[in-house]
């Protein structure tokens, strides 16, 4: 059965915000995409870009299904006659528990497995689970799926989702590792295999998502068997403003030594520790530190090296975790665009495999590439990832499995 | 200079036990060891051997100086005469701050240095200070030596032992990896360099030390330049009951999800977790669960195959810090005696280049041995620890140091 040129919209919903991004499928053209922020405020703003022009709209959005309604009535063009319909909507949805390995047609069930997992992503999944009622609300009738960032890690085994803490916490809490940037591994090991012209059953892969959010993955056989982030997005890497890894005893140590709740412990391990804390609150964005290190800045040294230290170290523990490495794989904002930090990470790693191409690293941009030597073992790869083009192929796979009364 | 038969009193002081041990230096011959358990409890409990006699004495003692007095005059003959002269006492402590990366003969400044840190290691440096007031008290003149399990790990650079939290936690509360089981590394890798034959400033060693408290380290040259524990003893490895790493936010999760206080979840990670918490209760004790486990017993399968995971992605990460593996060292009970759980850690790891020669493996309980195969690139030796004898070491050495006016 063919479904020539459904239209798929890509949500992304946030506590105060609506990314969006509109898909022919399958032949996967954006038609438009765009991004309204301050949801809430006195002045909201919807930037779009829709056949080839960009729009500005400034004026109060009250609430999400009100700014969908905007986004939808200026898809459908100027005179919201619906000439232009759409088929489908696809939306990220952050915390999927362990209800949900694979993305899924929303049904009521769905929404109250979104509701259970609030506690878990009390400030994803509750905006998240607003921009799929606005929809509901806006477009009663078209398909609706819901595609999880944990759901690609659910293939991890026991032995590696676990942690070693009294199972009542597990049982009772659902304390467990989850991992998130699902999609995103997803899509970039799938690339990865299609680059290497070698069937991704086949291979293994440890993917390095480096964006404000940073995780890796060890993909064997396209299957997820561990990750770096945790029962939430904190655990791992150094990021922007989170911590990554730390001594489980700090918060109690904060809360003896310097009398902080485990509520203001939260707030400074998530939003002002990373590489702001390292480098004494000079940035979040590695540009920046890149240059305040070039000018000889000791402080955004060290958040850098800091930075490159725990890459490393992960590198090598999904290493011996796959067994077995076919290729390393950068991708997300740091991971496309930083040749600077990717040399940085991979000096000296011989042991595993990994030989870089300085000259070819450093001319690679955002852009698909291989960048290791000729004679490298292992092959290290750029791909520029894109987490809603997986969700539209997801949202459009189950059009077409759900057969002839969609659309 | 000589000093023939100066006789070392090791000493490792709990909050109610003194475990000591006494050395004949430089013929780092035993004389006489034993522990002091139940110290201020009803029925205290000498257990003791000397001159190759067991001794045990059951009575009430009310303080460390009252304990140290019974053993002073135990070790000193039936008749106290102290015609066998001890000539200086080297103490465990266990948190040196950064203040010490190498022992420390026992002064005013060096007790006021243990006792600013008993913000960092309020169960064990306390009861440390105790045991140096009460050798001080029983035995005055006699030179003490403070050997620190956070020193050898102190050569770590800045990007492995800070944090990525604001730089006020390093500067204000001393927030940072300081590691711990220090003087086991350091001996275990100094034997590792006999064995092999080779300058330890030559080689990149991973140690891994697997007792009640485990911990990992990467030993570089002779130098610690990463290690597993952190802030407090409760980061990294699986333990007997303390969980090792786990996901930052998980207090903060806690605390909104099942009301526990900080207090409450440091105990739950320190004393109910780990090996005892992922068993579901069953035992801390890896005998114990390698037997359940072959009775069908999947809980102990899965508390075991997280320890031996857990192990395995430091081995990896460590490897890439390194950038060269040379050898690998199993110590501390679990790493000494447990052939199935070295065979376990070390499947399937050829990428790192550790074979194991499984015969031999099964074959070495509780000695000094180079189990690998004999084409394993990477050497695997077992090293049964001994850090009182590197206390004694130290004490001696420092007590020779200080030239003729010692002993």
């Amino acid at each position: 059965m063919i479904h020539p040129g459904l239209r798929v919209l890509v949500l992304n919903s946030g506590s105060s915000s609506i990314k969006f991004e509109l898909f022919r499928m399958p032949e996967e053209e954006v038609e438009s995409s765009g991004l309204l922020e301050r949801i809430g405020e006195p002045e909201s703003r919807l930037k779009c870009r829709l056949d080839d022009k960009d729009e500005l709209i400034e004026r109060r959005v009250h609430d999400h299904s009100e700014g969908l309604g905007i986004i939808l009535d200026l898809l459908s063009g100027p005179a919201s006659t619906g000439s232009r319909p759409i088929d489908a909507i696809g939306h990220r949805v952050v915390h999927g528990g362990e209800g949900f390995a694979e993305p899924a047609i929303v049904t009521k069930e769905v929404e109250e497995a979104i509701e259970d997992n609030f506690a878990l992503a009390p400030l994803h999944n509750p905006p998240n689970l607003m921009g799929i009622r606005a929809a509901r609300e806006r477009l009663p009738g078209v398909l609706q799926v819901a595609v999880f960032d944990t759901a690609f890690h659910q293939t991890m085994p026991p032995h590696a989702y676990r942690y070693a803490l009294p199972e009542e916490l597990y049982l009772e809490h659902q304390v467990r590792r989850y991992g998130f940037h699902g999609t995103s591994h997803r899509y970039v090991a799938k690339r990865a295999a299609e680059m290497l012209r070698r069937p991704l059953e086949d291979i293994s892969i440890v993917s390095c998502h480096l964006g404000n959010g940073c995780s890796m993955a060890a993909i064997k056989g396209g299957l997820s068997i561990d990750t770096s982030m945790g029962l939430t997005p904190l655990e791992g890497l150094v990021m922007g403003t989170r911590s990554g890894d730390v001594d489980p005893s700090l918060p109690a140590f904060l809360s003896r030594t310097a009398q902080m709740s485990p509520k203001e412990v939260d707030v400074l391990l998530n939003k002002k520790s990373g590489l702001l804390g390292l480098s004494g609150g000079l940035s979040n964005d590695m540009r920046v530190l890149l240059e305040s290190e070039a000018a000889g800045d000791e402080k955004a040294r060290l958040a850098i090296d800091t930075y490159c230290h725990r890459i490393r170290k992960y590198l090598g523990a999904y290493a011996a975790v796959l067994g077995r490495l076919d290729a390393l794989v950068f991708t997300a904002g740091v991971g496309e665009r930083s040749p600077a930090i990717r040399a940085r990470v991979l000096e000296e790693l011989s042991i595993l495999g990994l030989h870089l191409n300085d000259a070819r690293n450093q001319r690679v941009v955002g852009i698909e590439a291989d960048i290791a030597s000729e004679d490298s073992p292992v092959r290290i790869l750029v791909v520029p990832t894109n987490e809603e083009l997986m969700i539209a192929r997801d949202t459009y796979e189950l059009v077409l499995a759900r057969g002839p009364s969609a659309a």
